[in-house]
């Protein structure tokens, strides 16, 4: 057992504050990580106060983890003392279920660990997330961290980038493929840089004209203003993809319209519920596609790491001591993002 | 010109009658055909009704139509006087925008011209359909009626057939896939013998106990009771397809959860508005895909006759003469029809 210093909610009212508690002793196929950056994800908020269903308090968010090891239990090989490394939303499955061994952890049939909020297989515990000074997680579910990336911009990349990049992949964007992305916040900015790296023509929507100038500055080719009937109409039958990162409910039906035939319209935010309801007739005139998508697999989150660092892609990001988090959850909660904050974890030790 | 004796609805709210046009006068291109056979599809009920918006009466429905080869205009290549021949739920499309040029002519970017209902591209006709003694079609959209397919139960093919057939194939099912099929009607029956003919385990979701015997009928290895919460529960995770047929609202999410993670739900109806809301969490949490088919293209069409004569596939029908169509239309709104009323319309002869 190693004690750790956090932020934790205790309750769903009660504002993040100094944690202490002690993480498991290492296990054979453990590595220890010293935390140096831990982004901050929506999800940490929604998990913190509850919004999803009772919460395991206490709580320390952060499933978007940049450290380095300082530890390595003894049958772990693929990691060694010093190494950078990342941790993402999981930190344990099955692993001997059919997604499992077909890389798919997240849709692990006997569900996946959390890297908070969720109990270890093992022992029992619960998991504790970033927010802290180290973490102790399995092998298997540590990411390696290419050198050539900006460390301190990498960790939202563990969610915000796997969440994007993954259905990107599975769907085969690729080059002159027209791709929409809707909403402009953490995730969308990094739906916009993977498409525009997979070679596609990417229109950013947006319901504001004011932020059309952001929308070009983050690589859009093209920007809709999606509150304007005139332009949603001239985008009929253009997109083949959209990849939907709105957080909140929306009307899709304006959006399918804007899909060609066989088009695909992507969610990665759960919208409950979906209202107003979508037509039949958008998916069955055109025999359009409406699907969703969870995060990505442990090796996919490796594939996307290696493939920002090859393509020079980072997160926006703004980095804050954890004293601010608080003051980071109200800021985010009015989308007074550009467009992740990071949390610099050193400041933990400001409070010594 | 030629005068051509039919039954038509005059107004949304007027039975079907006998009704005198003029069929036009035979096109280079064009194929005329004494009607053998027609199906009765609810869409036409649908429209006669106005069901879908107003109607362009006079209404001369049916699309599922088999025949024989009367007369050729001069450039007509593929077909000669004697032939059988079927015509479906188009009889022509712009022929030149891309899903023209790649067989998809039912997402023609132009809008396809039905069969009956819709203007002609030429000269701005009304279209009617098979309740009729002959027709006029493009030869482009007439399709070939294999030698060895029961004349007198082909018609449906032309769309419940095709309906069904498509999306199965475009998605790709085979032998060992689970395919669920919702709704136990014209449709539903043609996608059980489809999904079987595929290789794929088929199981019948229907709403009654009282209807297992008969799904088992069809062919169904298994049955689910759909309003047995416990039979629901038991096949969660378990489908590759559902083929839903269902033609009026339903709750999706009870049948999106049986599907496996990267499973598919195809709606082949227009259940408008698709309430209550589809969960998008039921999408997201497995990687699903909800989507829509709309009937097949006419190379398609032609794969699926050819493939129905091999395979020895027809539909389940019953017979009846055009003077009994009102009484059969209150049976089909009742769904009192195993599964598929086809009007001998040599009956029409009845009325001189």
């Amino acid at each position: 057992m190693s004690k750790a210093k956090s932020y934790a909610a205790l309750s769903a009212t009660t504002p993040l504050a100094p944690f202490s508690f002690e993480r498991r002793a290492l296990r054979a196929d453990d590595v220890n990580i010293d935390i140096l950056y831990c982004g901050v994800c929506h999800s940490d908020i929604h998990v913190a106060e509850s919004d999803w269903g009772p919460s395991n308090y206490p709580i320390v968010p952060g499933h978007e983890i940049v450290g380095k090891v300082t530890e390595v239990g003894s049958k772990v090989s693929k990691y060694k003392v010093g190494d950078i490394v990342g941790v993402g939303c999981m930190v344990d499955s099955c692993q001997h279920c059919s997604h499992c061994a077909a890389d798919l952890e997240q849709y692990c049939d006997n569900g996946f660990v959390g890297t908070y909020g969720f109990n270890d297989l093992i022992d029992g515990t619960l998991t504790y997330g970033g927010y802290s000074d180290h973490i102790v997680v399995r092998e298997k579910f540590v990411l390696s961290i290419p050198e050539t990336l900006a460390l301190s911009k990498a960790a939202p990349l563990l969610c915000a980038g796997i969440t994007t990049y993954s259905p990107l992949r599975h769907h085969g964007v690729k080059a002159g493929d027209k791709v929409g992305v809707l909403g402009m916040g953490g995730l969308g900015h990094m739906g916009v840089k993977f498409a525009k790296a997979f070679g596609a023509e990417v229109t950013i929507f947006t319901r504001s004209e004011s932020k059309i100038a952001e929308a070009k500055k983050q690589g859009a080719d093209h920007v809709i203003v999606s509150t304007d009937e005139a332009q949603m109409q001239a985008a009929a039958m253009t997109f083949d993809y959209l990849l939907d990162t709105i957080p909140v409910q929306h009307d899709l039906n304006p959006y399918l319209n804007c899909l060609k035939v066989d088009g695909t319209h992507i969610l990665v935010g759960l919208i409950e519920p979906m209202e107003p309801a979508v037509h039949a007739a958008n998916l069955v005139m055109k025999r359009r596609i409406l699907t969703g998508s969870l995060i990505g697999g442990i090796a996919e989150t490796q594939e996307m790491l290696d493939f920002c660092a090859q393509h020079s892609i980072e997160c926006d990001a703004e980095m804050i001591d954890i004293q601010d988090i608080n003051h980071a959850y109200q800021r985010m909660k009015k989308g007074d993002v550009k467009y992740r904050f990071i949390i610099d974890m050193k400041s933990l030790k400001n409070n010594e």
